[in-house]
């Protein structure tokens, strides 16, 4: 509905900003899409949701009655998943663990109808929005693209160059253990992470393509999109109402 | 497993704190009953959990591994769910809009076993945890009502009195508008809802049961809890959840 | 979100017209909403939905994007499933069996707040659409009222009469049966049938009220609406599917 | 299907067996189905299933292709579950916890369609079974009534002779309890069980209406089947289950 | 069941006619399997469903006690959900996007058991209608590849020459992109697409194997049969209850 | 939680054993794991459970309070659903089909963190039990290898050398089929099928890993333990309970 208007504020490098959602819960994902994000995710990949899961969440999401659009991060780089999350209604995919140029000229392949790509028609769900020509609707998918490899590092600028792709996408646990830390945050290669970091977004933007980072807080996604991200995600859901239960038990002065 | 001493805890009137869970979300209960609240509320009336949802909350809350237990606030006054929330593994109850003190009295027979009630026989998963005499499982049971209509704060000593009755637990919501305000929180009835907050309290603690109340924080639980309450419930995970993704949006300065 | 305007549509008389959903199946639901009817009914009663179904429904019906509001015929008339409905987001009840105008009174109360009914605070999913004054929303929540017995037409007018009451609705099936039809359609009580039909319409017009019809087509739903039926809704999703997949085989001129 | 040529035989009280679900596990409810039981009795009160569970389980024994029907034992003695539980294709009832005739006729009304009863029209997924006529349904839909409590059994001449009652089934923990037991299968009181027993049987046979009774095995079944029962059920799947899983563990020698 | 008749007629080029269901709603697919097609396909690529929601399918369409048998399109051309799908009971798969010969004896080695296959062992839902012989049961189940890309075109003679393809199916939508059209129907491309429609047809009958298509309607359904295809798919579920639900609001007058 | 002592039991080749899950069925889970076994293998290739099975299994499996511990068969040897299966909380894999080193080596990788193997980090729900440094969570996941074709057999050393695989694990079906039976059990192979076993035992034994296999029972199991294997499964649920149904109806003497 409004993911066509979204692509071109992405792909315009207009500064979006997302939550991320990894449980299986609509009423759940329905409220945060109130809440009035440009964009939720929803987890594929590292998240707790299935088939249904995905589907009952892009609902939900569309049920908020705000602009926001939903998005997957599919559980894999593979023509399967990034089609089904299309077909169920995603208005993209996020693909995971993209090595090199090829990785991500497949990803865009299985997103784009033909005669740019190779995805199957049949947009079950996502049919309305789709206007008469397929291809068309292209240009309201986005694709992105996780930079969270040492390969995916080393190759970045190759990825950013691949024709189609939206967008880059830093996964910054995974990035952090490809620079060698020992564990995500690993202050011993913060020097190598940020300089990764930095390094990612402008080659995104020599690219001319978005440049997103995945992020624990609103604070942080502040940060980067000071620091040359034109999108960040605040992850995740889970996360938020555990530490928020805990804040308020420990408020409680009984523990 | 952990419900008896539970029950004991709440039965002498020690203070414990809970917190509330509206959505069918397993891995989101079980997580917040790894944070170590000693009780966790399923909400059957107002909460958006069917039958199924009860049932895989009150697995999640087990999965945790703390000694938290979990307890259902039942969907009305009846038997029929009563009973299926013990079956399903529940330490006790919370029965709503409790008006009268045969009101309580019928809440606290549908979850006692013969002889001094009348639960049918049948604790498919709740099983394990009953010895072999079903009646002796009723100390490891707790049964709360709930005080929040015009006519459960004018009965409520009588409710306190009600044999075998654990506890009362206050509904603030619908308690304000009982009271006469217009919403709950109405500063206008302040004065009386204030009154009846302490009455139901006082009453509770010279009848020598448990006194509850439903909060929205733990600062509040923490008040109360020193305001002659014996036990409060920090409420709720879609409302923490909202709130935490709002938070976060204020936090990007993009909104 | 449009409930408001709904139930203005409604309780003036303006002809409105909706479809009912007998089955689980949020993706369908969601593209019946699309089409663009007033309303769509959730079949609570003689409907293959639980709780849950409920509630994925309704937020199919949102998420459709269209004005269309849903609604929900609770499986009787009871507090618990009315307010259950109408705390997933309902925008109003159809409550089935009314025999008397005390039965109507009851229904009207379940699903209205104080001081007017006794609806209890927790509109978990609805919270949204409820200004701060919870009676406020009373006025975007619509009640009807099920006409479908033998002691319900009798009570007919005594029913429309009930204060709170927004309309009345036919239940062409059981009142056929209760007029002594053999089975739904019995042409031997067309004559009785018929003059029912008449009566409940003219009942409701002089109450003032709105009055609503359950037909099996769009063609029926025309023709009600023409002879002093105010809304009407077309039915089933399951039989509509059904005769389609029939209709098809029988095209395919192998059968 | 089956359900007329199930309800003639026992009415007829020739001596049928059935098995007994707890669980929300289709595909076991499906083998179950196919093993060739008479009858298989989906459990709605201690069991561990929603109206999706019951709806799937039915769906589950049809498929099993064998004659077996499918029966619910409802959550309360009310109309709405026993409706449900038929319009989703039960070929009958088993209403718990009947204490009077009073009680066991409302059951048979909420079972059968008018004139006879009050059933309402709407066999969603039953429908295709029931001819044109709704009330000659009837004929195709048993409703037993459980005697497990002291007041039951105190009336069961008087329950038994309920015009249109099909038949009394024995709950055997409950009726142990209520007979003073402390516990099912309490040795101090097994006299006066085994004569509430016999008492049943006769009392039934005498009314010239099916007996049926809860078992543990089917040892059990065939010695109650030769005692004057006509009907018996084994229970349950979650019970053997477990006993096959610890029977293996111990067969291990590892433990 | 009745899966080794229907493998024979298919495999003998009678003419079989099918249905296309998309979503995931039981009572429906049990429905459209009592309509009496001589297959179902539940669509597991650009459908709605996952594993749960494909198991419930086929348990639905044995339920509805027709000699109907239950098809699944798998979502790839993958040893894994093509052995899911058979485990859970399916009688034979469509396999999608076969470009190549090698792909469709891919499709096949996955679908049969050793010595002429791969297939796995463990029919857990299918098992009671594999006999003690595992390879047996391939006479039992079907193995249709898609032609619907340039290459599957292409290749069409070698892939129906594949050892063990029972038949070809043709995915019109995808079918129509290829051969250069700019949208499925696209009048541009009609004559390539119809040659590309007659050589298929003609290929699969040359090479003696069976010729489908999937069609919107009995009456394209009808037509294809006339034009040398043996089997033809009727789709779909959402697209008819919608079309179905559209035609009714028409009919109303008010829109 | 006790994922690391299983580990290090399993490795130190004791005797552990296990139950095999086929069905999508949490309170069956749940009472099976309180039984007491060492683990419960729930089975994503042939097993009727989707990620939502999985993921409710592996919680119901926590819920039993035992430090029996839950395992997953994956539907294939790949990263995504291996890497599933951990973040949902198994504290180990089973992995079908393994052929080659190769193979065996990329499970390992897919389940391990860097800089071992590929991993990637997002532990959702087994989050808790993974310590700050995620590498360090390898020591409490175990790695099984399936040997169950003619390849996997041939391979048996090269496979049971690859650095951090934990075990190997015998699917007796295939394997039967794998040495020319025509169905598992074969007696005609009966002499190969007990030389691979012994080989496959001996060969795991000098290569210092576990021994594991798929055994009906645990008098098999038993066997199987003092023939040089170190864990052995019991399957499976679906199995026993179709055997405990069928054994009760025979002994009811109506069958
Ligand atoms: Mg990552
Ligand atoms: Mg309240
Ligand atoms: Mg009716
Ligand atoms: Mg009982
Ligand atoms: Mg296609
Ligand atoms: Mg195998």
């Amino acid at each position: 509905m409004n993911s066509k208007e979204f692509a071109d504020r992405l792909r315009a490098r207009e500064s979006v900003v997302g939550y991320w959602v990894t449980m299986d819960a609509p009423v759940a994902t329905e409220r945060i899409a109130r809440v009035g994000y440009d964009y939720v995710v929803l987890d594929g990949q590292h998240g707790l949701l299935g088939i249904r899961g995905l589907l009952d969440g892009l609902i939900a999401i569309e049920a908020g009655g705000t602009p926001t659009v939903g998005l997957v991060r599919v559980e894999a780089n593979n023509a399967t998943p990034i089609g089904r999350a299309l077909d169920a209604g995603a208005a993209g995919v996020i693909v995971p663990l993209i090595d090199t140029a090829e990785d991500a000229a497949a990803a865009v392949r299985a997103a784009r109808y033909p005669p740019s790509g190779i995805r199957s028609f049949g947009p079950t769900r996502a049919g309305l929005r789709v206007g008469p020509v397929p291809a068309e609707s292209d240009a309201a998918t986005v694709v992105l693209a996780m930079i969270e490899t040492r390969q995916g590092l080393e190759n970045v600028a190759a990825i950013c160059a691949t024709p189609g792709l939206d967008g880059i996408y830093v996964g910054p646990s995974d990035l952090c253990l490809a620079v060698g830390g020992r564990y995500p945050g690993d202050p011993e290669v913060a020097e190598a992470f940020d300089a990764a970091i930095e390094l990612i977004a402008r080659t995104a933007g020599e690219a001319g393509i978005a440049a997103g980072v995945h992020t624990p807080s609103g604070e942080v996604a502040r940060r980067r999109l000071g620091e040359g991200y034109t999108f960040a995600t605040v992850s995740s859901d889970l996360d938020h109402l555990q530490a928020a239960a805990a804040a308020h038990l420990a408020a409680t002065g009984l523990r």
